[in-house]
C-alpha cells in the first residue's frame, strides 16, 4: 500500500506509466527497500533494476524472480507489483531466518511491461532476453515524441550495458487477472503455458465531408466501416470461446468533429488464444473480412501485423518446483494457462521458468477496481519462495 | 485566397477555430478591408463583427449579408468565408458605381458557426436572434476548460453591449456542401428551407478489464456496444434516406489502450431531415434501439438529447428576390433544402431570410481539399448583389 500511494488515482487505482516521474518514484522506494534488506543493486541499459541477495557460490547464476512496477493509466495496485514486493518478502524472510542460499537470488523490476506510454508491451524483459534490439527500443516514442530511451535517462534509471547473464531460474508471481481461480475457488494457479498473441493496427480511411448535405448514399464514412471490423473482432472472439480473446482497445477517430463524416479510424486489435494454429485462423478470419469491407465500404484498410507472440509452454522443472510447493503448503491449486503477456514469456526463451498465479477479485484487472485478498497474496509469495527453495539442487 | 493563407493547413484547407489567434488575424484582415471599404465597425457581446454601409436613410432597418469565418479544424477555404467576401465585393461594387441604397447595408461575420471549439454551434446568430442567451455562451468552454467570453476578450473581440437591431432583409451566401448542384449542374441553388436536426451525446458504460484473461462470456465491452449504435445510427440514415442525414461524428474511448477491454465510450451522433415528424421517427428508433443493447450488452446507456432545431423555411419574398435574380443573370439555378445549419435558420426568427447556394467540388466540405470554382463563386455573389437590389422596395 505504500507503493500504491505513488501515482494514486481517484478510484483507488495506479498511473504509474514507464519512465514517468511516478515510474521513478516507485523506483526509488523499492531500490531503497531492496537496499535496506541488504541487495545490490545493479541497473542495466533499458533500465531494468536487479536487486541481488549473494549466496554461498555467487559465481553460480542466480535464481531470479520479479515483475514490474510500471500500470496502465487507470490500473490497479497488484498488476506487477505483487511479483516485485514478493521477492523482497523473501529475501527480508531469508535474512529474518539467516538463511544463506547456495546460490544468490536477484529480484528484477523489468522496464515498460504494460506497453502502454511506450508500445509494444514487455520491453525491459524483451531487450533482456534479446527479442528486441536495445536501441530499437530506446528508440521508441510515447504520444507526445518523447523516446524511450531519454526518458529513462531523465528519471536516473539509464544505467550502464551489463553482461548478458545466465539464470539458474525464473519465477514470477502475478495475479490472475482473470475470473478462474476465483470461479473455481483455488488460490493457487500453477502457469503450465502462455497463450499465443497476435496484435495489429488498422487504419481506415474514407472521405471526411459535412455530415449534413452528403447523403447517405455517397458517404465514405471511416467510422461505420471501423464499426464492423469492431463487430468482427468481437465476433471471432466469441467464435474461438472459450480459449480465444479478442479485443479492440484502442480507437481514435478523424477529425472528431460532431458534424464531420469521419474520414480516418485508426484502431488496434488483440488476438490471444493458446493453440497457434486457432490463432492463425483468427488471424485469417480478420484479414478476409478486412479485404471484403474495402469493397463493400468503398474504404481504404490497411491492416498492419502488429506484434505477434507463440504460445509459451513454461519450463516443466519450474512447474513441478511450484506445484510441489503449493502442495507442500496445502493450498489449493491448479494448472492454468496464462491469457495475459508477462515477462515470464521472454524470460522462458533464455531461462527455465515459470509463474504462479493467484486469484483477483471477480477477476478484474487493468482496472482501478483491481483487488487481492491479503490472504491470497501471502499464499502465493510463500508458494514463490519455496518453488525457489525447491530448485535449488 | 488571402483569408485562406491564416490558418493555412498542410493539405490546402483551412483550421480558424473560434476564438483562437487564427480566428482573430483573420477577423482583423476582414475589419481592415471592410474599413478601407468606408464601412463602420460594429462588434457586440458575442463578438460578431458589423461592418456597416450608409445609405440615403440611415434609421432605416439595415439589409444584412454574411456568414461566418471560423472554420472545422480541418476545415476548407470556402465555408463562410465566401458569404463574408461576397458581402465585400459588393459594397466595392456599389462604390465603384457610386450607388447610394436606400437603406444601409451591414455585412455580418457571426461568431463560432461551426460548433468545433465551442459546442452548440452557430453561437453569434444564436445570441443575436434571441435563441441563446448571452451569459450561456460566454461561458461554454472548450476541451482546455478556457471560457468563449474569456478567449473573445483575449483576441480583442469582445465589444459592448448594443441595442437589438431591427433588420430589413438577410441574405446569406454559401457554398453547398453536398453534391446535388453539381450533379444536376446548376449553377445557384434558391435555398427554400433547412434541415430540422437532432444532435445527440452517448455515454456507454461496461467494465474495463484486461484483454488477455477476461473469457469473452464475462466481458461488458463498451466500445462492441458503441460499435452497434454507429451501425445502427447508420442503418436509420439509410432507411430515410435520400432526404435524412445520420452521422456519428466523435467518439472516444476510455481507457484507450490497446490490451485494456474499453470501460467507457462517449459519443455523438447528429440526424437531419426537413420533416420534422420523420426526425421524430428517427429519434424514437435510435432511443428504442439504446434501450434494447443496454439488456443485450449488459451496458449502461445514457442517450442525452443535446440539441434539437425544428426544420425551418425561409421568407417567400426573400425566396422571390433570390429566384428572380438567378433568373434574370441568366444563371441555371434550381429549388434547394439546405442540409447544413446555417446563421440564416436562427437570423430568420427574427426577420426575412433566404440562402444563396453555389456549387462545391465533389461535394466535398468539412475537409481541407473543399473547393469551388471562381466563375461559381462570381455567379454566387452576382445573385447576392441582385436580390439585395430587388429586395429594396
Amino acid at each position: 500500500m505504500d507503493m500504491a500511494a505513488i501515482g494514486a488515482t481517484e478510484k483507488g487505482g495506479n498511473c504509474r506509466l514507464a519512465a514517468s516521474d511516478e515510474d521513478k518514484a516507485g523506483r526509488d522506494l523499492f531500490v531503497n527497500w531492496a537496499k535496506k534488506a541488504g541487495c545490490e543493486i545493479i541497473i542495466d541499459h533499458i533500465g531494468n533494476i536487479f536487486a541481488k541477495r549473494l549466496g554461498q557460490n555467487n559465481k553460480a547464476p542466480s535464481i531470479m524472480t520479479g515483475s514490474h512496477l510500471d500500470t496502465q493509466p487507470t490500473g490497479g495496485r497488484f498488476d506487477g507489483v505483487l511479483g516485485v514486493l514478493a521477492g523482497l518478502e523473501i529475501i527480508n524472510t531469508l535474512n529474518d531466518h539467516q538463511i544463506k542460499t547456495k546460490v544468490p537470488i536477484e529480484i528484477v523490476c523489468w522496464t515498460n511491461e504494460e506497453g502502454s506510454r511506450f508500445s509494444p508491451a514487455m520491453m525491459g524483459s524483451g531487450v533482456f532476453a534479446g527479442i528486441f534490439s536495445l536501441d530499437e527500443i530506446k528508440n521508441k516514442e510515447d504520444n507526445n515524441g518523447k523516446k524511450l530511451g531519454e526518458e529513462l535517462s531523465r528519471i536516473g534509471y539509464s544505467g550502464a550495458s551489463i553482461e548478458k547473464q545466465k539464470l539458474s531460474n525464473y519465477f514470477e508471481l502475478h495475479i490472475e487477472q482473470g475470473p478462474i481461480l476465483e470461479n473455481t475457488k483455488k488460490t493457487i494457479g500453477v502457469v503450465t503455458a502462455a497463450q499465443g498473441q497476435r496484435w495489429y493496427e488498422v487504419i481506415i480511411t474514407g472521405q471526411e465531408s459535412h455530415a449534413g448535405p452528403t447523403p447517405m448514399s455517397l458517404r465514405k464514412d471511416a467510422l461505420v466501416g471501423a464499426s464492423k471490423i469492431v463487430q468482427e473482432v468481437n465476433r471471432i472472439g466469441n467464435f474461438y470461446a472459450p480459449l480465444a480473446c479478442a479485443t479492440v482497445g484502442v480507437l481514435d477517430v478523424s477529425p472528431n468533429s460532431r458534424n464531420v463524416i469521419p474520414g480516418k479510424v485508426f484502431l488496434t486489435c488483440d488476438f490471444r488464444h493458446p493453440n497457434d494454429k486457432i490463432l492463425t485462423k483468427m488471424d485469417r478470419d480478420l484479414k478476409k473480412f478486412c479485404e471484403s469491407i474495402k469493397v463493400e465500404q468503398n474504404l481504404e484498410i490497411d491492416l498492419i501485423d502488429f506484434w505477434y507472440s507463440p504460445p509459451v509452454n513454461f519450463n516443466e522443472d519450474c512447474i513441478r518446483s511450484v506445484r510441489d510447493a503449493a502442495n507442500y503448503l496445502n493450498y489449493s491449486f491448479s494448472d492454468i494457462v496464462s491469457g495475459a503477456g508477462h515477462d515470464a514469456v521472454y524470460i522462458s526463451k533464455i531461462a527455465p521458468a515459470a509463474m504462479i498465479f493467484v486469484p483477483c477479485e471477480n477477476g478484474i484487472s487493468h482496472n482501478e477496481i483491481e483487488n487481492a485478498s491479503p490472504e491470497d497474496c501471502a499464499a502465493g509469495t510463500n508458494v514463490l519462495l519455496h518453488a525457489i527453495l525447491n530448485s535449488i539442487k
